[in-house]
């Protein structure tokens, strides 16, 4: 399938809906109108059918939906009918959290090697998966076949890393570490800045002071 | 101030635009028009513009923005001229994780107090503050005057968190547990979901394997 190019919000809000066809599958909903999908889950229903737009025309006119047909339409477009295999980089907490959390086994996401230079978290094993020696980094991403990294180290240590990672192949990145990497043309990086919800909430806070709601 | 209601996209984007104009402040540059910042950081001109003309006028035709200016006004704006005092709650590896993240201190977070169930946790010291202990959460809130709550427990336990967040008289709350709490409508209530991220990546690889770039 080729499909144009789409801003990244939509993608965003693509990963939403796809959630929340998977609930209403669930509770065994068969079909479901744009509106009422909207209305189910709070968002904005003209927006919906303007992001399903970009990939082709979904649901029937007075009928709406059909809620196993559009989770797989969307699961087709967000590329997850496979599954992509991971590797965190730093064992610290925040990989370590990573590594665990449930959110990504829900999704086609399966994290199957952890890397580090401390001698004392190689060879331990946190949540389903080995910390290997960050110097192998080469070696094992070939013999596991990894797509996409998860950089978790300190900020002084994330671009030497994501360089490391540009020879491996891998073509993904996702960085947790609160600084700007260069970009490299042959990897698609996205930095995850925890901070930015913490000041959408901040925001919310001053306009609720200042008597807006 | 008052601001007109506006998307919480755009105040994504305020977030973002605040990073670049500390970079620039950082390193000298007085003055920047909306092109050269855009093209700097790698973002739409036309909607820095719109973004920012929801809070009134900025900049002069033919000169462009005063950095330090437009940083106090996006400040402002963004409610971060204040320091905010946050709690987290699950002192497992994500909560430890968000107690020592670093991208909290560059902005004005301030997290003042962990909290757990776990007695072989309480009374810990992670980052730079303690564990309590989730029985006293109304007693420590107060004492400790806090602005915003972070879930980081298991899913499951998530709703009843939440829903003794609520009688603290809490007004805004992050939610890093893989679920869908119900909302309260005294709460402004953000659930990060950690897969989104990967799924963006995995659209990427996805349209990449099928020739478009």
């Amino acid at each position: 399938m080729k499909f144009p190019k789409i801003p990244e919000a939509a993608t965003n809000r693509l990963s939403l809906y796809l959630r929340c066809l998977n609930k209403l599958s669930q509770s065994g909903v068969q079909t479901i109108s744009s509106e009422e999908l909207a209305k189910r889950f709070n968002f904005n229903s003209a927006l919906f059918r303007k992001d399903l737009a970009y990939f082709g025309e979904f649901g029937t006119r007075g009928i709406g939906y059909k809620v196993e047909d559009l989770k797989n339409h969307i699961t087709n477009i967000l590329g997850l009918n496979k599954t992509y295999r991971v590797c965190i980089i730093g064992a610290g907490h925040l990989g370590s959290a990573l590594a665990s959390y449930k959110g990504f086994k829900k999704s086609r996401f399966s994290i199957v090697a952890l890397f580090d230079v401390d001698r004392g978290k190689i060879k331990q094993k946190i949540g389903s998966c080995y910390v290997y020696d960050f110097a192998d980094f080469q070696k094992i991403v070939a013999i596991k076949k990894i797509d996409i990294a998860i950089i978790a180290v300190p900020a002084s240590e994330a671009q030497k890393v994501l360089n490391e990672i540009a020879k491996s192949g891998i073509k993904a990145v996702l960085n947790f570490a609160p600084t700007l990497l260069k970009p490299n043309k042959n990897i698609k990086l996205k930095t995850v800045d925890l901070s930015t919800h913490l000041e959408n909430l901040a925001f919310f806070l001053a306009q609720s002071k200042n008597g807006n709601k």
